[in-house]
């Protein structure tokens, strides 16, 4: 068994429920060059044909057409993942859902919205803000990233530790199935207890078991208060051991950020802010807390003031203009750019119990002092979520190919053994894929690989991805074999 | 295919596993009792033996040994159950978590809990709150029930208006499957963007995928104030209506519950309170306010009354002590008990998007005169969750199995087209199973019964349940045909 390829007819067939004008073939290369590429690394996988279906009925039509000939279908959103989930790496069919971009409902009687996966997050975030109600999930690249992916990822971003990732506020979708059926996969409301968590298992399952094409999600009122204190720390383990002393004291920050000096150096410089922070600062928090009154909030602030008194820390720096709370967020959401403008680089998306971030960190540059590599380390910290960005610098690319995988193999087991696991909310996608059996022992990897033969009996929705189905394993396909 | 007997060579093998002074066989009538029945109306299903055993090894081997020789297997909580899950429909095994009860861990550094599923609740949250944590779930039957059965059917209670049900504070279980492998579904962490979610597969699935050994649990710091007001209203839907508008104000209440006039009535009976509520109240919203700021409290009560003014009320009753507050609960946490000593009924466990809960009320009603049935309806209104106890009062019996179930199947109607679905707590368990397909289509049916047959190829375990799965369809056993 093997996938076919995408022949004049089959460009025919699939164009006749299109639409031409929704086609995009290789021979339009300016076109086709963002859907060869993700924001992961410099990969690169052209597909033979790219089609952006209008609604739920074209892509049923296409599902049912790429089930029965056997065609590969790698569904796609804006293309701003960062473990190249939406790379056609069996060629075949990328299935873009940027026409798919209403903003269907936003009920502020129920404090719902029904929306298409196509939808820009923030664009959603700031439709919701106007009728005073809050979708608080806010990935990095919410200003690019549609709300499809955000579920197919089950993305996460600063607001999480205290207002929960995407999945969180996931209700109900509506799915095409790779068979083609359409179907809901729960109900609009806040409890549901009626057959299995069909919903829960879309979210996050990285568009391998059907493509989203309706979403309803739950909105909160907005909170209109907050605060942001910058915390320098001259040992970056001190940080990282602070972040659980906070929320022992019963504070939940709406956001707590971990820094090294070195991310918010480069984030410094990148933007041309010239903070030029002391020397001896190693790391930083960044802690917003947020409410609906001002005076509460200084409040929490004194108590977190008591908890760091603890620490070994510099002067603290408190924004509570929208100015300065706007540089400093500029500054953490710049620091991914930053990182990946000063070098080659790997990130990896590592989760822990919070309480373990210490040791998390304090591994992660012992293994790089074995293996030669210099970590740059920044992230969710109030989710025990720690980005490790693996910097390339003078390491050689024998090294980078063949050493480093073994190294990051360490940093996966050392993620498991504190009790966590490989990705907190970039997803496992096609680059961790090799990593997978760290994170899954063979009884959960053969119900997953289950589950995707029930949905996908062909195999055919983003093969390659997360784990090798069994279709895949079937194919033998050896350049993919993880 | 059938399912076998429980032979003596059968038991002989069983106790072997878990010692005989942990079986209950049939003989032993007393202690065979309470493994007849669960709290669902007056459902009895003797099995033909119990098994209490110790640990997941245990329940490993039991599982091993009723897969490969086809025995159903029932697990079973605290039996509090309000939909017959826990009933052995098929006789067979009935397998009681009730040894599996120690508290493994509270871990105050990751506000992270690691319980066997037999923990009584209230335990549970006692224990959390005497270190200054909180574990919100809440169901009703709180002082008896168990974790695990919390888990198996998605418990929620009054609490889940603000803080969510139980699936939002599983972080991570380990089950035995029905063919005895013992696995983890995730990992202890907040995030987790690694594979398909099998631990939201497992909750809320009632027991026919597998059973739980151990479940991590996220704590959140104890709030430490709260505020209780019993608002009487002139008419029911206007009570209803108030629900709503309240979060439309910006305000969520840690409980927000609606009581009919009879429900209050007669629970205030059962307890002997003589509340004495003057003869125009016809419902009742019970708000709970919570937070650690009793100024704050006060402030979100008067934006409470603000929006109460567009409504025709009663005097409000605001309770501040804690006596007042507990009367106020055991009032309301009564209602279940008070309805169920005055007549033989029935309670359905309706939920819709909660604006449309005056169009669920009107339509309960509407449907009761036209089938000649009385209800008593009340619930967490704020989730959009209505208990609908009807009432068998002076219908013949005639009617009460035949007719009745046609106005039931018009109640689940109606909450399906108002975006609902027919159980929003209890679970679909034995006694909702006939209405399955008025909530869900052919599609989600396909999947979920292909879920079941991937985790338990045989179809042993909690079989009638939900659906009837591929292996009971195969069986053509005719008294269980939904």
């Amino acid at each position: 068994m093997k996938f076919n390829p995408v022949t004049p007819d089959v460009v025919a067939a699939l164009a006749a429920i299109v639409g031409e004008e929704h086609v995009v073939l290789p021979a339009a290369a300016d076109d086709m060059f963002r859907y060869t590429h993700d924001e992961t690394e410099d990969l690169r996988y052209q597909p033979e044909i790219v089609l952006k279906p209008a609604n739920a009925d074209e892509i049923s039509h296409i599902m049912r057409y790429c089930h029965e000939n056997l065609l590969p279908v790698t569904p796609r959103g804006a293309g701003t993942g960062l473990s190249g989930g939406a790379l056609a790496v069996h060629k075949g069919v990328v299935l873009s859902t940027e026409r798919l971009n209403r903003i269907i409902q936003i009920d502020e009687r129920n404090l719902q919205a029904t929306v298409e996966p196509g939808v820009i997050t923030q664009v959603f975030q700031e439709a919701a803000i106007a009728k005073g109600l809050y979708y608080p999930p806010d990935p990095s690249s919410r200003g690019s990233c549609f709300l499809g992916g955000n579920l197919s990822e089950s993305s996460g971003g600063p607001r999480a530790v205290k207002y929960g990732v995407t999945k969180d506020y996931v209700l109900n979708v509506e799915v095409v199935l790779p068979t083609g059926e359409i179907t809901w996969t729960g109900a609009n409301v806040l409890k549901n207890a009626t057959g299995y968590n069909l919903t829960q298992l879309m979210v996050g399952s990285e568009g391998t078991l059907g493509i989203i094409t309706k979403i309803v999600l739950k909105l909160i009122p907005y909170p209109t208060q907050n605060l942001v204190l910058l915390v320098p720390f001259r040992q970056e383990e001190e940080a990282c051991a602070a972040v659980s002393k906070i929320f022992m004291a019963g504070i939940i920050p709406s956001a707590l950020e971990f820094m090294e000096r070195e991310a918010i150096e480069w984030a410094d410089r990148y933007l041309n802010l010239h903070l030029d922070r002391p020397a001896d600062e190693r790391a930083h928090l960044l802690i917003e807390l947020d409410g609906n009154d001002m005076d509460l909030l200084f409040k929490d602030a004194e108590r977190v003031y008591e908890v760091l008194e603890q620490f070994d820390v510099g002067d603290i720096l408190v924004a509570d203009t929208e100015k300065q709370k706007a540089e400093l967020w500029q500054l953490r959401r710049n620091v991914p750019h930053a990182v990946k403008g000063n070098s080659v680089y790997k990130e990896e998306d590592t989760v822990v119990p919070r309480a373990e971030l210490p040791k998390l960190l304090k591994g992660v540059k012992e293994i790089g002092r074995r293996y030669n590599f210099k970590s740059v380390c920044y992230g969710h910290a109030g989710d025990g979520n720690l980005h490790v960005n693996i910097v390339k610098a003078d390491m050689s690319d024998e090294d980078w190919n063949h050493k480093l995988p073994e190294g990051i193999k360490e940093i996966f087991e050392l993620c498991v053994s504190l009790g966590g696991t490989i990705s907190g909310e970039h997803g496992i996608g096609l680059v961790q894929r090799p990593y997978i059996g760290i994170a899954l022992n063979p009884v959960q990897l053969h119900l997953m690989r289950g589950i995707k033969d029930l949905f996908d009996p062909h195999g055919i929705l983003n093969p390659g991805k997360i784990f090798l189905s069994s279709k895949e394993v079937a194919m033998q396909a050896p350049v993919l074999q993880a």
